[in-house]
């Protein structure tokens, strides 16, 4: 890369535009700090007839993304299209081209990283994707650079605006979560489809990214559990503020003999726990290393500018970084681990069974318990009323294993003095100890 | 910087050691990402027939430092020492003879960073101190790399462990500062001379040092406010427990019109603020960039491996970065800023007034006020009894220089029916508004 290296920037929507707007702003501290000039070749739009706004005049503009990223004259690709098809044969070219790129798209990396990162490897060329997970936050450009003495066992993170902010209206206002979710829309937190911000799937996609860092760029194989925020409700919120606890939608990512788990539920997190402070629609990763200890990093997870601040950064380190072994993003070592079967993974729960208010349904509850080796570690003896005229019984487990919870789950809900489902969720550990 | 640099490392205490151990247990992982070996060249103690620890051997030892910094055998100098001395004379030769430098040494900075940063500025060598500010949150190379996108306008840090230890064990287990201190002292987090720590100094320099960041690596000259937490009482406490605040020692660099807000001292910080959840001897710095808005680095603020986590990875920094440019730690265009005066900076204020139960003295109080064009936001109308019988009068008033305040409290406590000097606490906004 030269030191006026020559911009391929596929796509002008709020990324891209701010991405320009970042490149003129900065222009004058870069050349200072660096000797660095950034040329921006061209932009890629989906229809050329579109009116720009006047700053991004001069820019010359065209609808062939594939061209542009091909092109002689591009040394740097940045793709903001987003998607599949025309996103992964642009990055798939400018790899193979021998050029860097970066990217702010998720979706591409979390089902193509494998391909994309190996391929980068193999030519020798960065693919920096800093913007895909966190938006502003520095969590990817961390885990390779700052804390690079540090083997990191564990990473649980709050990676999804939306529903981050609908659990924080539940929890602080007390409202419903239909309730919320509109007022998130209100907002324009939501996407057009809100499944994907609901069903955390896009927090499994940026989970996904963070893991391949973890392993050093190998894409751990296997099925990763995925629960969404659908099913919390306000008698959720109401029994976690009794104990001091919250509810956040977690993405865990916790490496373990040959093993790594992988998985995106709500978990209720003590409220001294630091990630219990991450409000409304913030995002933050907490990291276990084996020399720095824990370590969070916490910022605004989408927004265009943030995002575009990300990108800009990745695009200076590829200028500034020299390019001594391999340099591809996501380190050159792969260690592959396969993801941990979900009925083997740990952890405390927490339990609350709907049931008529007869005094010998804790003894069935316990006895089926200790059936399946699950050890209780608290029982709330009092039976809370609820509305439909049943009471809740609270229990708190020690670490098991979730096949064996499940499993003892189906024989309680089979008891005849049980009603409804028994609802269970994860707990997670004090600093330092994942669920 | 060959791919085989010789290290020289002064001194060999927890962090010197724990430097050593995290060099031979990430050799492999460096030398197949970056394909870089670390050599450690040499040792430098201050007495020789010390027994070291096993996993210490094989390092060639010497009792002069400034001879292995000025070794040519030594590439790369690692100044743990500390205080000012030895270490400024080891650091000026490296600098001098063209060596990058890697130290912890907060003091050293705070106090010769001007000369140390322009030195290496000249030489065109890095100069890097991540260890210096937050242990092992890697906050410097955020602000010179991950936000270089971003013109930061302020950063609020809680800087000292020590102090969020004592101000922890206050506000959560209800004890004097006294007693507080006292746990402190028995898991060890006080220094020998406690002063350093409670009166704000150490948070001071770290200020310094993020401030000359900041500013491009210029060091900004005029006083820093500082006080530290001995006035802080569990009734403060008590006080701000109802009003949904808590205090934190806090350090805050904010720029204004060519000048640089410099600060350190308690201040009330709201609940929902992500500074009011770093519980402990932990470390945050909350950022406010342009593009990224807000951002908080959070971790262990002191500690040798923390520590060596920071130094190992301003190491691997210099041994991977292109030397485009300046390169020096701090940037390459200093903007030099003058620290705005004491007097003039504005925030919101928390008074607590000490009155005999009676009712003219509200009046006469905020008539005082008025006088000097200071607003209040809200007082507490009923008084609060305190132990010698006494009621306590709460006020809150706007945003006010702080020069206005001070006269006006001059007036205040030499009303008769005032007794005692009147309490004041600066009030840290909601994020985005630094106080």
């Amino acid at each position: 890369v030269t030191s006026n290296p020559r911009l391929g920037i596929l796509g002008l929507g709020t990324v891209g535009s701010g991405l320009v707007r970042l490149i003129r702003r900065r222009e004058p501290h870069l050349r200072a700090a660096h000797g660095v000039t950034l040329q921006i070749g061209g932009a890629a739009v989906r229809s050329g007839g579109k009116p720009r706004a006047p700053d991004l005049a001069g820019i010359p503009i065209t609808t062939d993304p594939l061209a542009l990223a091909r092109s002689p004259e591009t040394d740097i690709v940045v793709e903001l299209i987003g998607g599949f098809d025309t996103a992964l044969d642009c990055v798939r070219a400018a790899l193979e081209a021998g050029k860097p790129v970066v990217t702010a798209n998720k979706a591409l990396l979390a089902h193509h990283g494998p391909e994309l990162y190996a391929l980068a490897r193999e030519r020798g060329v960065p693919l920096f994707a800093e913007a895909s997970v966190g938006g502003g936050i520095p969590i990817l450009k961390a885990l390779r650079e700052s804390l690079v003495a540090n083997e990191i066992s564990s990473l649980v993170g709050i990676l999804n605006g939306t529903t981050n902010y609908v659990l924080t209206r539940m929890e602080e206002d007390g409202v419903s979560y239909f309730e919320a979710l509109r007022m998130a829309d209100e907002r324009g937190y939501t996407e057009a489809d809100p499944s994907l911000d609901i069903e955390g799937i896009d927090a499994k996609h940026k989970l996904q990214i963070l893991a391949a860092h973890l392993c050093g760029g190998a894409y751990p194989e296997g099925e990763i559990l995925r629960e969404g925020i659908g099913d919390v409700t306000a008698r959720d919120f109401f029994f976690a503020r009794r104990r001091g606890l919250t509810i956040k939608l977690l993405a865990i990512a916790r490496k373990s003999a040959g093993e790594i788990e992988l998985r995106v539920h709500p978990a209720l997190v003590p409220r001294t726990h630091p990630l219990a402070g991450v409000r409304d629609q913030f995002n933050a990763i907490v990291l276990e290393g084996d020399a720095v200890g824990e370590i969070m990093l916490y910022g605004a997870g989408a927004g265009a500018m943030p995002t575009a601040s990300s990108v800009y950064a990745d695009i200076v380190d590829i200028c500034t970084r020299v390019a001594r072994g391999g340099g591809a993003g996501a380190g050159t070592e792969p260690t592959p681990l396969r993801i941990k079967p979900a009925s083997d993974v740990e952890s405390e729960y927490y339990l609350r069974v709907t049931v008529s208010d007869e005094p010998g349904v804790i003894g069935e509850v316990a006895t089926i318990l200790g059936a399946h080796g699950i050890s209780v570690s608290s029982v709330a003896g009092e039976l809370i009323p609820n509305a439909a005229g049943l009471g809740d019984l609270e229990i708190v487990i020690h670490r098991t294993r979730e096949g064996a919870l499940l499993s003892a789950l189906a024989s309680i809900d089979g008891l005849p003095r049980i009603r409804g489902r028994t609802r269970f969720l994860r707990l997670l550990g004090s600093p330092g100890g994942v669920p």
